[in-house]
């Protein structure tokens, strides 16, 4: 099974393979896709930089890819990975660190 | 901290408050995640329909929130869910049930 890149790009949720926390969001494109498998780290691609992204290359914060898995429709990839440190550019080692209020009155 | 819909729809990773797996992602508007935190139930926008989805409004599996979490730049939000029965319209428990192989040779 492999993605479908007819969709656009591959929205991916990276988890952390030990914790299972979810640490971080980014997307993929083909070339990513195939960096990440060929490599064993994740790579992504930076819709903001336009550019390929090698999950770090310069903080030295890379993961390693322990497991992948698409989703039914094939446009949603979950990568479970070992981090070597922080996934968030802040520091946090999740970026999901802002607590929302739940049901409103 | 509220998220921000000038980058356009919130990506939405949803996990299983108990087991933390990732059942499944799907997209809010504003409108859906104002239902969201108003029902306590998850509400996205269908980007196929173009409608408010009530998850499990037509299958009875609903989800209730337990937390919700923003990213590091409020564009993305994991909430955490006691799902009511299966998130996948294949009737599987969690959308990611195609593993990739892994590292390529």
């Amino acid at each position: 099974m492999e993605p479908d890149f007819t969709k656009g790009l591959l929205t991916t949720v990276v988890v952390d393979a030990t914790t299972e926390d979810v640490l971080m969001v980014a997307w993929m494109n083909e070339a990513s896709y195939r960096l990440t498998k060929q490599t064993g780290e994740t790579w992504f691609w930076s819709r903001s930089r336009q550019e390929l992204w090698h999950k770090g290359a310069t903080s030295g914060n890379t993961q390693v890819v322990k497991e992948m898995w698409l989703d039914c429709d094939q446009d949603t990839l979950l990568v479970k990975v070992d981090p070597a440190g922080p996934a968030c550019h802040t520091g946090a080692r999740s970026c999901f660190f802002n607590q929302v209020q739940g049901k409103e009155d």
